[in-house]
């Protein structure tokens, strides 16, 4: 087993719902608190375990809404309280992530911070664990670094991340800079990137040192920048609430990618390193029942532990959290999600619609069951 | 209105669950106490309704099981309790109708009774009357009588009555002979039968004097006779229940078709009234959309007081018994039906198939389901 890295720092930001997986994702019950491989630990555990032999587990620190915050530390039973950043309100993930950089270089100035998604799947830990040492080493020669998701298939729901030129850094053999990032392709240019290979996913995982992300954040939105700070410097004071209520509602809403990724691709100073491992977002029911079933959409599978499913000449995906007896006689290939209050019937092409169901019901007024 | 007929009595065998209906239908909750039409009276009230111009609230017995006789009892608020026949088990239908017929024969001789499915859904109520006063008619001059249903399709789900020879009864001016009775045809049969006219839905009504009625089993089936002619003679005596468990559970299991309407047929002493008002016995799930839906199995239907039926590009009949959330999205043709302890999700075309789900869950120790 290899140490922690000293001068590391995880950041898990453990915000969204994952609305597309509603019913099972609620508002209270979001996406990162389930179980969603069958594998006994939530999304966020698993992201939890996955770091721990890369960062420690003094060295992991996690982003979270008010809601949440009793949850995570349930769930991170080891976690030092002091590493729970709860945010007063979700003002998306350059606040977040930036209110963690911010924090965590005062109080330990120089480190490097890895910020990963807490409702991800990632499968081959050495791998991956190979991969963010790469990372660590292209921050520590003041790149913003990212991990670049080798496709395992032409797709269309990610963005991805065009390689650039090679980077000579010691202990980073498969550095090179970004080129540039592309949005979600249609299908034609999804498969003419997967024949490139040098168009990775962007998997949303940012390495650097937090003083050269503040920086760049500094430069491309400099309120931003400026309101992190004050909070970071009350954070650890008597004042904390005091200018947490005050500043963080002035906060700009602007994702990561847009206040720091791109700017910093654009100067040749964000750094990527190809993944190997294999990764899933679990975007939608559809992605969630090509990975619980190996790929295979064949038969039923059943996520949860409910052992009353019978089927008879049926192909599904059944997500339950109930133990009601479900009959399902003749459906091909539908995806049912059974909860104590909300039950949900779709197929894979419509899974990403399942967010349109819930701003419908949000728009209800039915708010009691998101 | 008319008066009711003054030696008519009504008996209305309800014991069938249901099974095809599950998991609306239990055991606990046969599909004639449901109210499938939304028009928030059980089947069984409204066949009650229906009879109630015809015999009168005095004259209407109901045949039912031990499980059900409260309910039924419940449901029909005005219904004489001495004419609740209790079955001490189910014995089929010869049975059933015949304990109703050997018992009102000696409480009412000569009487004429009538016998109609507590679960079957019937419109046009001056037609059916009109109908079952020349079956009354035809039962009079000493016929067993039977209400064919003029087909309104090709159906191939249920048997046919081939009508014959023409009847000169003065009040049955459309009443004739049954030459035969066919079982379920295939579809290219029905088609056959549907252009023929002559063929008619048997919907299991038969109306005759009592005493020809237990002649005609008397012939047949001679020991399930004489077993309800002596429980018969001791229903209004202390000695019922002695001999109801001594003799009931001996009776033979047959249908009234087998036991009485055919070889009454062979013998030309089956009249066949036609019925020209809509008839359906609600088999199943897809006659159930088809019937509420009124034909077009388009966009959603809702079945029950469910107000949280959310869809988006689906078209499905959803039969709920709970407050919960059904959201459907992109699933064509398929039909939910929820329950607070099990979950149906089918197609039209494997509506039959229901009752092998029932089936299943009784071979696997489920019966607290059914």
């Amino acid at each position: 087993m290899s140490q922690p890295i000293d001068d590391f720092f995880a950041v898990i930001p453990a915000g969204g719902i994952g609305s597309r997986l509603w019913p099972l994702s609620r508002a209270e019950s979001p996406k990162f608190l389930h179980d969603l491989t069958g594998e006994g630990s939530s999304l966020l555990r698993t992201t939890w375990d996955r770091l721990l032999p890369l960062a420690g587990p003094g060295r992991i620190s996690v982003v979270t809404g008010r809601a949440h915050g009793d949850k995570v530390e349930e769930s991170l039973g080891d976690i030092d309280l002091a590493n729970v950043f709860i945010e007063q309100e979700p003002r998306d993930s350059a606040a977040a992530i930036g209110l963690a950089a911010a924090i965590l270089e005062r109080r330990h100035p120089g480190v490097i911070i890895g910020s990963f998604a807490a409702d991800h799947v990632i499968k081959r830990q050495r791998v991956f664990e190979f991969t963010v040492r790469q990372a660590v080493a292209a921050a520590r020669e003041g790149y913003i670094a990212t991990i670049g998701i080798q496709p395992s298939e032409p797709a269309v729901g990610f963005g991805y991340i065009k390689t650039g030129q090679e980077l000579i850094i010691d202990e980073a053999p498969m550095a090179a800079l970004v080129e540039r990032f592309v949005e979600k392709p249609d299908l034609e240019t999804a498969r003419q990137y997967f024949a490139d290979r040098s168009y990775l996913w962007n998997a949303g995982m940012f390495i650097s040192r937090a003083d050269v992300l503040l920086e760049e954040l500094r430069i491309n939105e400099p309120e931003l920048h400026d309101g992190l700070v004050e909070i970071a410097a009350a954070w650890d004071t008597d004042a904390r609430d005091e200018v947490v209520d005050r500043v963080w509602p002035t906060l700009k809403k602007i994702a990561i990618d847009y206040a720091v990724a791109e700017p910093a691709a654009d100067k040749g100073r964000l750094a990527v390193i190809p993944g190997q491992f294999d990764w899933d977002d679990v975007g939608d029911f559809a992605s969630l029942w090509t990975l619980i079933s190996g790929g295979v959409r064949d038969g039923v599978t059943v996520l949860g532990e409910n052992t009353n499913v019978l089927s008879d000449d049926a192909s599904a995906l059944v997500v339950s959290q109930t133990d009601r007896v479900v009959a399902l006689i003749g459906v091909e290939n539908v995806i049912v999600v059974d909860t104590p209050d909300a039950l949900l019937v779709t197929t894979p092409e419509h899974a990403q619609r399942v967010k349109s169901a819930v701003n419908a019901l949000h728009d209800r007024g039915q708010d009691d069951v998101l």
